[in-house]
């Protein structure tokens, strides 16, 4: 009991200091994250200093780029990846955008999604059928939320011509946690590139993805890294960046000669950015990053975030109006659930008017309350007494 | 010579709001605008607001969703355009992708570029050429900085097959102003579309896009507008919009159903807009405008910019080791000037030790000093003296 009572103080002390915590009762991290008080001072300071040694200038570009690789390495030792595989991009949608425009396209090749993706990547998947002659099929692995084997229907859909299979790491409707390992297999079997859209996982699962072998992992920066709007990178495989063309171009990506004339791509992955970003929001990012470090490894927020989710996932499947769409305890922090007499959005609704935030899900039709390493027991206890509670009266 | 004292009076009083000012003499807003106070603090209020209403839900979404209107408006009476005009980028660079990337390419199809352009663009252009069989070339505006005629040069080099025409406003090197006007006129005889990279424009020349009737129009926030990095916007001309797929694609850009399918883009140039951007920044760029506006009309600002470049240039043009590029007063805030003795750089670094920020330009080789409206005679005097400093003891 002392251990617990302990950690608990730990985890009350060290959520002082999120800000966003302090007056609401928070489920919607993977919408976005927390931010930490540090990152808002890191933003401001570094805008501060911009102005005192710059804006533009040799001090400050100097300084700006010496910043900007402690970013990169901040990133590249939470996915377990060596610095020259990332590219910033400002969110997860780009880092799909630029794996997806960068593959030589032929009529007739084959792209594969699943059914659970999220619509900004399905409608680029629609223009690039649109404008290549592209096919997209998809997959469905929806139903594989209970039962049944993902990896199978993945390799039953691959065609001799699929080049590009697109997968969330973790479903951002149901939390399903795809075996990504596996699905690296079959699709460099059939040699198909494998992006992941991984705006759930990074964050919240603990990542090695040198191990991993994926192709092209796309991430952002806001929802469970808990920094600011505006960041995020994607990893790309270092075998395979020579296959990968930038789309869109820019200074950053390029090297130029002595007349400023392009004459080649940077040598890693910073060829696919493009131009001046918000370095202010990347070293916040980088505080973000830190101060989970401080807590604990990415193994030890895991296994919090876990029995968190394993908690409101019992308390909720135990209310007789509630359907957890998982039967087993999710693999990740997301709890989706449907109310048997009831609409999800008069439920969100209601307990928008409690300060407690959570989000509804069109497909499945679903209210979603996540939490993070960071979410109380008793927050979890207050939102499903809220729950039960609009149950009887909704 | 009271209205002059008024007027120097007022304008130390307005300089005060910009901190970056306050330590240096500063001839670099085109490379990056100082910061005003004001889009700091609201940098700053809008971060905390964000985390203290949300980051994410409802609350949040919905006065997010309202503030970035408001931005728009800001840009869109800047460029005295509509608001539906205008898709947020992060700058320049990302605008003039988007305006490239998506045309209907065929192979044989012909781009037209300047000798002046950003090497992010050429870049561009090169794997377009690369991935479309499209044809790139290069006419000679460099040379008419100051005699010939830029309008008939880009009218010969135009062909049958020039779908494309991207030409500065502004020359970034030699701060030559092309008559897009005119330039408007031949490429819509043409049928070639015209993207303009206006990063030396925007914040610097007054604009009317709407009469000027320019295809596509690329900028930034962060250069003559003194916004943050890593905001900007696209104005696409909206008979124009149907014919500009988007590429990059996501959330922000389409519409989708009940089930979250994508089933159109937006209505308007939103369509380019990926996903969750940088909103504090966005606001930050509002408040910027907002301080410009408060000190003068776009008219009375470009202006005072003339009468300081002109300034700088007599002055620098009287010292016996210095050629200004120019023959006669630029017509915008940039002054490049060649030293007979001596190179740029070691100028340039002179400077740098008595925190007097200039920069280097590769082609022509030459030193670039940059003048705002907010910028003061004495600042100019003091730059010319340490030129002569440097050329006597250099």
């Amino acid at each position: 009991m002392t251990t617990i009572s302990t950690a608990q103080a730990r985890l009350h002390h060290h959520r002082e200091q999120f800000p966003a915590l302090a007056n609401k009762l928070y489920f919607n991290y993977g919408g976005q994250g927390t931010m930490p008080k540090a990152t808002m001072d890191t933003i401001n300071q570094t805008i501060a200093h911009i102005q005192d040694i710059g804006p533009f200038g040799n001090e400050a570009g100097n300084w700006l780029t010496a910043q900007m690789q402690t970013v990169r390495e901040a990133i590249a030792s939470e996915l377990n990846v060596t610095t020259d595989t990332i590219a910033f991009t400002d969110n997860v949608t780009v880092g799909c955008n630029i794996a997806m425009w960068g593959i030589s396209w032929q009529a007739g090749d084959h792209i594969l999604l699943s059914d659970c993706e999220h619509p900004g990547v399905i409608a680029t998947t629609q223009e690039l059928s649109r404008r290549f002659g592209v096919e997209v099929s998809i997959c469905p692995l929806k139903a594989t939320l209970n039962e049944g084997d993902p990896v199978a229907i993945i390799a039953q859909n691959l065609r001799p011509q699929t080049r590009l299979v697109v997968l969330s790491h973790v479903f951002w409707n149901t939390g399903q946690v795809l075996p990504v390992e596996k699905i690296v297999e079959v699709c460099r079997n059939n040699n198909s590139f494998l992006l992941i859209d991984a705006a759930q996982s990074v964050g919240a699962l603990p990542l090695n993805l040198t191990e991993l072998g994926v192709d092209f992992y796309a991430f952002t920066g806001h929802k469970w890294l808990c920094g600011p709007e505006g960041v995020g990178g994607l990893y790309v495989r270092p075998e395979v960046l020579n296959s990968l063309h930038p789309t869109f171009i820019g200074l950053y990506g390029i090297i130029v000669d002595s007349h400023s004339q392009p004459v080649d791509w940077k040598p890693d992955a910073r060829r696919y950015e493009v131009s001046t970003p918000a370095y202010p929001l990347y070293f916040g990012l980088r505080e973000a990053i830190a101060i989970h470090q401080q807590w604990g490894t990415p193994q030890e927020r895991y296994a919090q975030i876990c029995r968190n989710s394993e908690y409101l996932w019992q308390r909720l499947a135990a209310l007789p109006d509630v359907k957890c769409l998982c039967t087993a305890p999710p693999e990740c922090g997301i709890v989706s659930f449907q109310l048997t007499n009831h609409h999800s959005l008069k439920l969100v609704q209601f307990l928008d008017t409690q300060k407690i935030l959570t989000r509804t899900i069109a497909d499945p039709s679903c209210t979603r309350a996540t939490v993070h390493y960071l979410t109380l027991e008793s927050e979890i206890d207050q939102l499903v007494e809220a729950v039960a509670q609009f149950c009887r009266i909704g």
